[in-house]
């Protein structure tokens, strides 16, 4: 059999056992889940020894530094799988949920019910922790997923997947649920994005590579890209709230997606704020790269270029541009910020309004850091990604961005006119 | 200039003017809606004009019957125009609305806002009508709109987009909100779907034909396509209200997607119900197919191939099948169906819990007719289409379908740890 023709076999499987699983009672995917949490605590070495395989893999193609350590697991990591395992478990079942209902004037009770989405396919990289986490999201709102892990985590991965199996089957459920695509070939990814007869939806976790290789999907994407978030301090600004949100929103996890790449200050306020914030941040050691106005104030700024406006450091860099009003702010936000997270600091509530109505962002902060952009943060109870989509699901997502909905219509006998 | 780059001109034109039109108020959209109203009402004489010409040229293009209904307009269906104008404007605006709001234990009010997708693409077939429905509904809901109509209209569509232009004006608001894409080249098509950072979403309105136009679209759609609709009539039904339904779902709109093209009788109520219906039917003009044991009752009805029950006929042909069990209806309807709408007749409520369930279809009827799957028909005061997606919207669509949402999250500093 061809590559192709294996990878179809499986996704059509899969999708025939999503079937089923979507109508399973939340009791026995709960079932599923708790096992499975037991089920990696008791195969703790086992999954250390495949991540060290893996590691070596990595080392011997000359891996190093970030990537190694999203690699990495330990004993408190696993144990954090089999953690969100059981938290999954104790999050409300989405499947059924009626969320709206309307009686029509003709007696037609119409219901609108929460349903799940059929079979995802989440392609991700490097952190084996994802198929834990993804397979669990998607058991628990009802769909059948296809992981396709990076081939550096494949050791660890297919130890993971064959725990996810055992899981379901222990739940008397199939294990084809949850299928994990072995395979670490590119061409997989070209195959998969071509069967939306078989795919409900790709959900990519991963870089540049990755969404080149999904361009042109004919199955749709929940795309989880670019974080190019600015943070605004106001010329009404609490100053010292603004150093607080801004050191936080650069230097608390400057890897991710919802750090600060840029900073922009009210020219009214830029003598006073400038020296207290880059004495703060060199000391943690951010390069600041400024616009000649902020290079006024802050003498040893690198110069910034056009390109730095654009780009998303994901690292202890930060962009710093002085602003004549909130106008100009906004402006520029939306011209090079990448739409998912982005703050006012101010205690101007006018201010604060024309912000958060113009800034076209997934969210917008008055007075808080953008680090906050997080489906945990939001109180969803689970992490399914933070959506650079308009479409179906915006930023944060939850258990119930994993779902559609059908219309259950009830009548006696109507007919229409 | 080339085509391609006249179009991306118009469309940057239109995505910058929707930035506005995406922050005005109800009360100005509502004076556009309205003057639209009055413009159309009063160019009736110069709309039938162009749809003279339009008509002329499809009549020498050898076009006939249906295709020249849908073409056609008169005196009703242009004060349909201007009442649909009308009817929009008193709907409430969907933009602003808070879905949702949460306040978390570390103080952060975080508010879940309709707002615009951005710009729309509507690509549409025949009907002239759809350039003022479409564009009304874009514009209430704070969207820019590109209507790319059939070259068959174009001269009530041209007349019909510089009505559009004058009303936006009149209300204070940029013509460009709506444009209209005179080209008819088909070539269109193939620039539009490449263009997903100008274009939020393309809406496509017709056949086979502009769907494979459409494929590969790096643009997400929100398609309307096929609609193969199924009623299963149980053992249990009521014989005299399947009769009713049955007869609404074939014959009060043949030719639409909502309308019944397979129906399922369950062996036990088969010879009681079929000569009935059939007899009923017959008079109405319908051709029957029927399987084997159907064609044992009903002598005269041509044999169904297996073909027919993958066969919108969107006329008056029905193919009819019995079945053993409402699990048997089930799994035929999840083969064979689009998964738009069908419909169970049965006074069994269990059965009725397994067919609303187990049939994963947008819309699905306990004991009333398919043909309800639309958008005025479910309330929702406006019909924007009836999708045969699974995400962002699915079945019936209304003014909210043509929104996203953003995050608006108040804080006072909080940062996190």
């Amino acid at each position: 059999m061809s590559l192709e023709s294996d990878v179809i076999a499986m996704l059509a499987r899969a999708r025939a056992a999503g079937r089923k699983l979507a109508l399973a009672h939340a009791e026995q995917k709960n079932a599923a889940l708790l096992a499975l949490a037991k089920i990696i605590r008791a195969s703790r070495s086992a999954i250390l020894e495949a991540n060290a395989r893996d590691l070596d893999r990595a080392r011997s193609h000359g891996r190093a530094g970030a990537f190694l350590e999203r690699l990495t697991l330990n004993e408190s990591r696993i144990e954090a799988m089999a953690r969100s395992a059981e938290e999954v478990a104790a999050l409300r079942d989405p499947v059924g949920e009626e969320i709206e209902a309307r009686r029509r004037p003709n007696g037609l009770a119409i219901r609108k019910i929460r349903v799940p989405l059929g079979l995802i396919a989440i392609v991700y990289e490097s952190r084996p922790n994802v198929t834990v986490d993804a397979a669990a999201l998607c058991l628990k709102s009802g769909n059948a997923v296809a992981l396709r892990g990076g081939s550096e985590a494949r050791s660890a991965n297919s130890l993971l997947a064959r725990s996810i199996a055992k899981a379901l089957v222990e739940a008397g459920l199939d294990a084809e649920c949850a299928t994990f695509v072995e395979n670490p070939d590119r061409e997989v990814i070209q195959i998969l994005k071509q069967h939306p007869e078989l795919i409900d939806l790709v959900i990519p976790r991963g870089g540049k590579a990755l969404k080149d290789a999904l361009e042109g999907s004919a199955v749709p994407l929940l795309p989880h890209f670019d974080g190019l978030c600015h943070t605004y301090v106001d010329r009404a600004a609490d100053l010292k709230m603004a150093e607080e949100i801004c050191f936080n929103a650069k230097c608390s996890r400057p890897s991710v997606c919802n750090a600060m790449e840029t900073m922009l200050v009210h020219a009214a306020v830029a003598e006073r704020f400038l020296p207290a914030i880059a004495t703060r941040l060199k000391k943690a050691g951010v390069e600041i790269r400024g616009d000649e106005r902020t290079r006024r104030v802050l003498r040893d700024a690198r110069p910034a270029n056009e390109a730095d406006w654009d780009t998303e450091y994901l690292d202890l860099i930060l962009s710093i541009k002085v602003v004549d009003s909130v106008d100009e702010a906004i402006a520029f936000v939306e011209h090079h910020g990448s739409h998912l997270a982005d703050a006012i600091i101010t205690q101007d509530s006018s201010a604060a309004q024309r912000f958060e109505r113009e800034v076209d962002s997934a969210t917008v902060y008055v007075n808080a850091s953008t680090r906050f952009t997080d489906g945990f943060e939001f109180g969803f109870g689970a992490e399914t990604g933070i959506s650079t989509n308009r479409l179906h699901a915006r930023g944060p997502m939850g258990l119930s961005e994993l779902t559609t909905y059908k219309y259950v219509v009830h009548g006696n006998g109507q007919v229409r006119g």
